[in-house]
This record gives C-alpha cells, structure tokens and sequence, in this order.
C-alpha cells in the first residue's frame, strides 16, 4: 500500500492553478530594483541609518535572540524602555511587547473575554483578528463593515462580558473604523473597544501617535489598542496598549505571550529608534498622509476608482482578479511594485491594487506611480 | 453609571495573588549578573560575535524590517538562502520560516488538517500546538503522553484524513518523543506525522541536524517538522520543514504566513550565521547534551529527583508550587537563574525547576550550578 498522506495537497494545488490563484515567493534582492508602493514602511523608516544602527547595535549589546519567553530569560531593560516609550507616545498607561502584531490579536481576544463574553466584530478585520476570534471562548458576532449601529444592537442583545474589535484603518480599502461612534455603543453597553491600530500608529494623529490618540480615546478605561512594529517603526512586532491592569492580566494570562520567545532586541532596538526619531521629527507623520492623498487624487483624476485615504493605504479597484494580477505585473515591469489584493484574501470577492504611501517619497516619484499606474490599467477601468 | 468593563480582571487578578501565582516581568541588564540556565540557548550562540555580526549586518544591509507580508515585499533573497540551508542541513526538501516557532505551529496544524481530519495531539505538546488544534478545523483526540499504542488506536478509530502531533523533546520535563514507532502508526493508517523539533534541532541528530534526522525520519513523505530559530540558533523565528508540495500549500493557504509580517532580516541573518557555524564546528551539538547529562547525574547523585535527559533540558522535581518558587529565588539570589514551571503551567500539577544545558559551560559553572541547587533545595527533597 502506497502512503502518501499528502496526496490530497496535489489536487488542492491542481485546483488553485486551474483557478489562476497560484502564490508564490518572490525574495527580493538587497538593492530596490523598483519603486516600493507595496510595503507598510510607511515612513520609510525601515533603512533609515538611524534606524538600522539602533537594530544593529541591540544586536552586538543584547545578543542576537531574547533568549527565552518573556516571563523566564526574554525581558531585557531594552523591552521595558520600548514598553515604556510606546504607551507615553500613544497615550497608554502601560504597553506589552509581542513577537508579532499576529501575536498580538490573538492574545487580547483570547485573555480578554471568556467563555460567557461576546466578541462584536467587523467583517472587514484583519485575518488576525478573526484567529483570535475563533480561538478565544467566546460567542463572536461578525457585524457589518464599519457600522457602530450594528455593533450597539449586538451588545444590547447580550448579557455578560463584551468586547468590540475593530481594525482603525483597514487594510485592504484603507478606510477608518469610525472609531468615536463606537466608542460610545461599547459605553453605553460597559463593553470594551479593542482596536487595532496597525495602520493607524505613524501616520494618524498627532505626530504620528495613532488613531486612538486622534479620536481622543487613547488611555480610557474600557479601550484597548493592538499595534505593529513592523509598520511605520520599521520594525518587526506587536504591542498591546492599555490599562496597567490589563496589561497585568495579559502577563498573566495571555498565551502568545508566555509561551512564545521574546521578541529579539534588534527588533526591539529598531522599533525603539523609529519612535525616537519620529518623536524629534513629528512632521514625518502628516508626511505619509499628503503622500497617500496625492496618489488618490491624481489616480481618480484620470478616471480610476479609489477609495479617499484616511491613512496611508490607497486601494484601487480592479475589473478582475485576472486583470488585477496582470495589471499589478505590469506596473512592476515598469518598474513600480504595488500590492495585488484577490480572493480568498478578500472574503468581499473584489480585486484591488493596494498601493502604500511612503512619507519619504518625492513629488517625482509620485508622479512616476500614477503614470505608472494609469498607463498599465486594464482598459475597461482607464 | 461608571464605565468598568475590565472589572472582571482585578478579581482574576486577586485570586492570583491569593493563591501565590502572579507572575511578573523582570527585564534583565545587558550584562550578565547570574550564571543563565534558565534560557533556550542550547549551544550558548546568542551572543557569539559571529552570530550578533550577521544579525547587525543583515539589519544594515536589508533594513530593520522586512516592510510586508512574505507575499508582498517581506521576502529578501536571505528568506530564501536560510530556508535553503535549514533544509539541507534537517534532511528537509523544503522550509518556510516564520515569525516565530509558535506561528509555525498554528499554520502547520491548521493549512494540513480540514474539518474532516483527525489530529491526534500528545497530552504533553507546547501551548502552541494546543492553540494550533484548537484553531483547526479537525476533531482533536488528545492522547497520553509518549503513547504510540494510543496514538495507533486513535488513528485507526478514524476515517478520512489525519496527522499525529507531538514535541520531539519536552519543554517541560526534557524527555524524548518515541518518534519511531509514531512514524510506524501514522505510516500504517496513512497518517501525517508532525514533528516540533524546538528543542532538538542543534543538539539531537549528527552534527545537531534534530530529532527527525536522528530518527532517520527526515525527508519522508508524510514526515513535516517544525522548529524555532530562537533556540539553539540563537535568534528568533520558526519554521516549517517538509516535502516541497507542502511548502508550496503552506505558502498558499496558511494564515499566520500571508498575513504576518516577515521576519527580521537581523533575526534571518543571526540564524543563518548560527547554523553556518553549527555546520563548521558540529561538536557543539554534543556538548550541550553532555553538560545536560553532567548535570542530571550530579544532582541524582545528589539525592535530588529529575528526569533523564534526552537533549538540553533538565527537569528537577519540586515539592510544591511554593517551594519550587522559593527554590529558584533563592538559586538567583546565589548567582544562578534556573527556570521554575508550575501550576498552571504544567497541566500535570507537579511544579519543577527546569535548568537548560548550554554547550559552552565550564566545569567550573556546572559545579557551581550543581552545588548551587543542591544548597537551596527545600529540606523535603534534599
């Protein structure tokens, strides 16, 4: 008898190329061969000297690994500086340090509601939040997109603890959670508001300190906040913001976080020199959200369909997941990297090119973009 | 009416207290203060200049970041050339790396299993698996610790697709998995065999190649092995090595790879120059297995309880929760840091210092390790 327990990944595979929906890794070289309007640097931090010499520095002073979980050998006094930094900058009372923003979501949605709570969440949230929806015990409501509405009627239909969770800028569109409005539909119903603010931290708010800060939210008592350093800190990781007794509990209690490896100190070395040097140049924030306005402005001029940018993410609409594969190659041919969202990733079934804007982009290389851009579209969209 | 939908957490939190298990952080200096037997650097690379050289000229030359997801821009040709070289050297067709060991874990167990699948899941394997079944689509079969017999039983009462999952080598007790005869059940009811060789790459196997190569397992069609960077290579991250179909499924339908962030070109680049130098100095792989085993005979002969240990770790019994807590401060207070592992983090209840082997130990650190845990021991077990 033949064993081959794998044998049904073929036909998965025979079925994904039938589709046209093949993956496939493509590394990089060191030096840009193209224009990167792909990317989440969107402060161009990530090869910023500053940047780079604090990671490399971390490294030679700290080791190249944490060494162990957080609770046992991974907790150097360079963690508990970004922590610190991080919850002043965005307005938190304390901050916890995750290996990832991954990690991060899973671990607030499953130490943060029990098996009597209710989880109230958007059906735009990133795929993180729905792992950690299905993972935690809780009964979860999928509510539609960005309507504070429908997250106020799901909690008043429920007793016990609740949570609210929603993206504040999302991904793929790089529209805003209407952060305000929900706010009070989780007050009104003592629920909590988790939001996760990865593409909201460098680029919303006052120099940068997140959409939660610029909604007025940040530090309240009920809110919490998930967040990347792999993102405008040019980093790698995540962070949980909030109360110090929800930060306390998470030590406690939050899985990802005891049982995973401290996020290493280059990492935490490069996160923490980004939040300096944004700190000492605050204008690099509103920088990534003129940017990202210019693409929008000068793309729909020419007649293509985008949704208005509340950060640093324009998504464009494509006729086709085809046409949006093609289109997105054309683009790099000449010499311009964009992003290419098409199903499954977009449970919605729309194709889009997602292109990011960098806060240290010139008024040339904008224009190349959209040039780029516009004379690559499929016909039926120019 | 006041707002306090986290209430809740203070009473945890009270309970904790009162039952003396609250857990706090306590970040480190930079330079060592006590002799470390607590950390996972099983061949003592973290702080190697060859390693931290390659992490910091890796964050100077590809950036502090990978700037996306590995399917966007996050993946650099070093991605490539480590998950090249880490297949090599396992026996492996091919690797995906991640952005830690416990992110490998839930993509392995959710992209190989359906809602028509079978895990059968060892009742010792780490938190990681534990959440990787959980987040699954397959009915879950927990079975006893290293119990082929069970496991053969389990997958037999089955119809339909299934994978058998265990640790390699125990985090908490540091015994070894019967992966032989795994093998030979999953083989003989067509089952996938999933191996978490965390604890065993770098120490088990010639030249520290890990448990499956030890076990001539490698490379096999139904064999797929997960591992972790941050341990005996010193850095930080995980992987997944298996034959190449399954990779390239991987790449295509796990979450927690398309939806994270890449990791770190310093932690990628630490990796690679801790295996580099694995491969050219392949001793150290024994050594950690000889200081291990140093120490488990001289505490025995000490008249103190531990398991026989299979690779790095030494697992010492403890009375109590309480003394086992007092037992580790005191071990830090004479110079030394062993890890302490209690309720609720062993199911079992029974609460353990646990010393981890480091290959780069003296004679004169193993006495003074030895003589140390053998002074402070509670008077019960001495």
């Amino acid at each position: 008898m033949s064993y081959a327990p794998f044998d049904w990944i073929d036909d998965a595979a025979r079925r994904r190329a039938d589709a046209g929906l093949v993956r496939t890794l493509r590394p990089r070289p060191s030096a840009a061969d193209v224009l990167d309007l792909a990317g989440n640097d969107y402060l161009g931090l990530t090869r910023h000297p500053e940047v780079t010499s604090a990671a490399a520095a971390a490294a030679r002073e700290w080791g190249a690994g944490s060494t162990g979980s957080r609770l046992v050998t991974g907790s150097t006094a360079l963690h508990a500086e970004l922590e610190r930094e991080l919850a002043d900058f965005c307005g938190f009372e304390a901050a916890l340090v995750f290996s990832s923003g991954y990690a991060a979501n899973l671990a607030a949605l499953t130490a943060l509601t029990g098996h009597d709570s209710l989880i109230v969440s958007d059906a735009g949230n990133h795929a993180s939040i729905v792992d950690g929806c299905r993972l935690s015990r809780a009964a979860v409501a999928v509510v539609p997109h960005a309507d504070p509405e429908a997250v106020r009627k799901a909690l008043r239909a429920h007793c016990g603890r609740a949570l609210a969770v929603t993206d504040s800028v999302f991904s793929v569109d790089g529209d805003a959670a209407p952060l305000s409005a929900l706010a009070d539909a989780c007050r009104e119903n003592g629920a909590a508001l988790l939001v996760d603010d990865a593409h909201g931290l460098g680029v919303l708010g006052e120099g940068g300190r997140g959409a939660l800060a610029a909604a007025g939210l940040a530090g309240g008592e009920g809110i919490v906040a998930t967040l990347t350093l792999s993102k405008s800190l040019g980093s790698q990781g995540g962070a949980i913001l909030g109360p110090a007794h929800v930060i306390g509990h998470l030590v406690n209690t939050a899985r990802t976080f005891i049982f995973d490896t401290g996020l290493a100190p280059a990492a935490v070395g490069g996160a923490l020199g980004a939040l300096r040097l944004l700190r000492r140049e605050p204008e690099r924030a509103a920088g990534a959200g003129r940017v990202a306005a210019a693409l929008y402005e000068r793309l729909t001029a020419a007649g293509l369909t985008a949704v208005r940018p509340e950060a640093a993410v324009v998504s464009v609409r494509a006729p086709s997941a085809e046409s949006a594969v093609r289109w997105a190659a054309d683009c790099r041919g000449a010499g311009l990297a964009v992003g290419c969202f098409r199903p499954p990733s977009v449970p919605d079934g729309i194709s889009r090119l997602r292109l990011t804007a960098r806060a240290d982009l010139t008024d040339e290389q904008i224009a190349f973009a959209v040039r780029t851009v516009v004379a690559t579209a499929p016909v039926s969209v120019s």
